[in-house]
């Protein structure tokens, strides 16, 4: 790639930080650091997705990114591994352990490290940063926080329904139950990871990326200080809308602001992020709700927001950093 | 097998316990069930060398003997799975993870499975009769405590040696160092698991199996009450020396003796076990031993007892239960 094409209305040099889930995230990631400088953006992740399974720190959304920008992700599920195997996973469905979280067993070999790494002491943030240098990973890459947030849901029905774990909800019933409450267990007194309020109060831009408003920016914003540090310099804040036509491109998204009250478009979208980010990238399709966009109190940018292929990711990027010309901190 | 093959002095349908270690005594158990009714033998696993690494539940012993009587012991090794590959360890030395420790992508799959259950609030000792029910094993196998009690090792040099795990001394260091003291970290309060002392005491016969007397025999008979049940029914309990022609068959048994003092030989054994078992085979190789043997208080059987096939194996426990003969408790 010409330096021609690194220049953007940010300018070269600029840092950046951007508020993550997994999937939409890691594509929209993956777009930036091929058209601005890996070493100056910094992707702060949800860890509301993290459980533990087989005794194994797992870490969802950390890891789509690693494997995403590592161009070692499964592009058929957009999570897990390219090339993966399932030895493992078969051995224990024979021996009538739980598989269904699917771990093949080069993603296990993650998950040991983590493991391990924890058990010994390492913080979480340390542990991601060893990660991605073993991935060869040149941006940086901060769990929001090394507190533990646990992401909660609580089923519709029945009405006394209990809460469950995310990944019950999101993996075991494949989120195909209405939910009548999320909550994020510990992040009352979760700090943000050494580096997370730093990027957030310094860099020139910070991009919402194109994540689960609830799910995955929610544990990420919700942390303690975090939502206030964004609504101070929201004029430099800029979200990529994850709803396309009323429908979240990828996972529940656009159901879960239905069940929960909102209206399920890109004009709910903006009601949820208007306090703390003043720019708001949306759908071609969705050109019609600009105005209501803007009503909302977000100025709307609209383009093609669909990453099908890296090539739209990196031109996604590059409308939304111009969208900040002029808006970016110096 | 013919039934005429499976009569023994020790009458077919008497109950066997048998006190094990991992590869010698895996490899007596699989003679024994090929020569006894399998659902009248109970074994009881050493759990001293169990430990915790990339956060699974690891117990060596166990896990030795469910592969061995299941046929899926690698042959090769003594230890391990047959047919094993090495997907994630492979995976996790790349990511500077921890693979000193071999744990094949088979075996970490029962790792998974046990670390789960017990994180469900399952004993050890369920969890290990669940997997010896999914490996199809028809005898009983009881890890010897539910408790932890940990190996711990202090080597002879420096002077000021800090205590290191078993784990470190037996495989990270491939037992290369001299050791100064044996220690079993938590088996004052350990007590003995559901079964084992019903086992101990109603059995026809006790085996001790030719495990290493310090470290898998050691913290069987040391758990809070073992030791003394054996002691008031030493006629009926038959040890089988590790120990032929000086030297461990396999392992640090015979340098171990010599360094904690004793003397490095089947008369070694005879000392260490007299208190609570009343009969010792021994190899052909040792038989000039024999009388000081009987001189250390236990009666010396003589023959083979490398056990290279299973078909030696067979012969050695049945050797071993005819010493019973006329012992054995009703």
């Amino acid at each position: 790639m010409s330096e021609k094409n690194r220049t953007t209305a940010v300018a070269s040099g600029a840092s950046i930080a951007v508020l993550a889930g997994g999937v939409g995230a890691s594509r929209f990631l993956r777009g930036l650091v091929r058209m601005h400088q890996p070493a100056d953006v910094t992707a702060i992740v949800n860890v509301g997705d993290d459980f533990t399974l087989h005794g194994l720190s797992i870490s969802p959304d950390l890891d789509t990114v690693t494997y995403t920008l590592a161009e070692q992700i499964n592009p058929e599920t957009g999570w897990g591994r390219a090339g993966e195997s399932w030895r493992v996973l078969t051995e224990l469905g024979r021996l009538g352990g739980q598989d269904w979280f699917q771990l093949g067993d080069l993603d296990l070999a993650l998950h040991l490290y983590r493991t391990q790494r924890r058990s010994e002491g390492a913080s979480l943030s340390q542990v991601t940063s060893e990660i991605a240098a073993s991935f060869g990973l040149e941006l940086t890459l901060l769990p929001v926080s090394d507190d533990p947030i646990r992401t909660r849901i609580t089923p519709a029905e029945p009405a006394d329904a209990a809460e469950i774990d995310f990944q019950d909800y999101f993996v075991a019933q494949q989120h195909g139950i209405s939910i009548r409450s999320v909550r994020f267990a510990g992040i009352e007194t979760a700090r943000p990871a050494p580096g997370v309020v730093e990027s957030l109060e310094h860099s020139a831009v910070v991009v919402v990326a194109p994540s689960n408003p609830f799910v995955s920016i929610g544990p990420v914003v919700d942390v303690p200080g975090v939502r206030d540090i964004l609504a101070q310099r929201r004029r430099s804040v800029v979200a990529v809308s994850p709803i396309v036509g009323g429908a979240s491109v990828k996972g529940p998204a656009g159901a879960m602001m239905r069940e929960l009250g909102h209206e399920p478009s890109v004009v709910g979208v903006a009601r949820l992020y208007a306090e703390f980010a003043g720019t708001l990238v949306m759908d071609n399709a969705d050109r019609d709700l600009a105005p209501a966009v803007l009503d909302a109190g977000m100025s709307p940018v609209v383009t093609d927001t669909i990453m099908s292929i890296p090539e739209q990711a990196v031109a996604l990027a590059r409308t939304t950093l111009h969208a900040m010309s002029g808006r970016a901190r110096k």
